[in-house]
């Protein structure tokens, strides 16, 4: 069995909205959009973001919620990086849920919601290793 | 800027008991494990099980819900493949949310949650090219 994740999709109720937060504050470009899903390539899967009520109908399961349990992170290269990227989803329509400040394990790191309340942390973590196609490899 | 994620961190109650469904249900190895966190090693990027109340903790956010507004998917070689491996994770603890049928867009799937109601779609997409490495690129 591959140790693998093709796509996370998250559940969102303004597509445009969502889309700005995406392409103007991640600086990020789709690789498919029509009116109710948006797809970006990531590094070795694909991130969706998909009308709630058409997720809620391809899962058989309404009444999602927010905020859910999860997380999504994006790491940067360096230390300084992490609080004007924060700034920029600000930005572009998200929401700050903690400033950035050391983790007890090391690296610097802050939390932003994007408009669909879906948390995103932006964090440097020097152990791990990022190569120039985005893969991201665990060290310690 | 990368178009990159580097982590997916489930929040979850029993570490245990989502273990049993990621080690036994996927076949999956974590690379890291302690008494609050289980890393996997990705296609790219890292999958995290963390206890709820830590992830809380560390987001600086309490009152996390379920079932969150996202769903996961694993995409198989095979349509064939689909439905054996939903069988194995509601095996390994999971719960079928949505048997596999074949939606509008084509190919085959189908929906199981796993023990803390994180939802897998589980699906074959032939437009989706997986290589040697798990890496998957976009294609229609």
């Amino acid at each position: 069995m591959q140790q693998q994740i093709s796509v996370i999709t998250l559940g969102v109720s303004a597509l445009d909205r969502s889309r700005r937060f995406y392409t103007e504050g991640f600086g990020w470009t789709p690789v498919f959009e029509n009116e109710e899903i948006i797809f970006y390539q990531m590094n070795g899967f694909m991130l969706g973001t998909f009308e709630k009520s058409a997720l809620e109908e391809d899962m058989g399961r309404p009444g999602l919620v927010s905020p859910g349990a999860f997380a999504l992170a994006h790491n940067v290269a360096d230390k300084t990086d992490v609080a004007p990227l924060m700034d920029r989803l600000v930005g572009a329509g998200g929401r700050l849920l903690r400033a950035a400040d050391a983790p007890p394990h090391g690296g610097f790191r802050g939390y932003v919601a994007d408009p669909d309340d879906h948390a995103w942390e932006i964090a440097w973590n020097p152990a791990w290793r990022i190569d120039t196609q985005g893969h991201v490899t665990f060290g310690v």
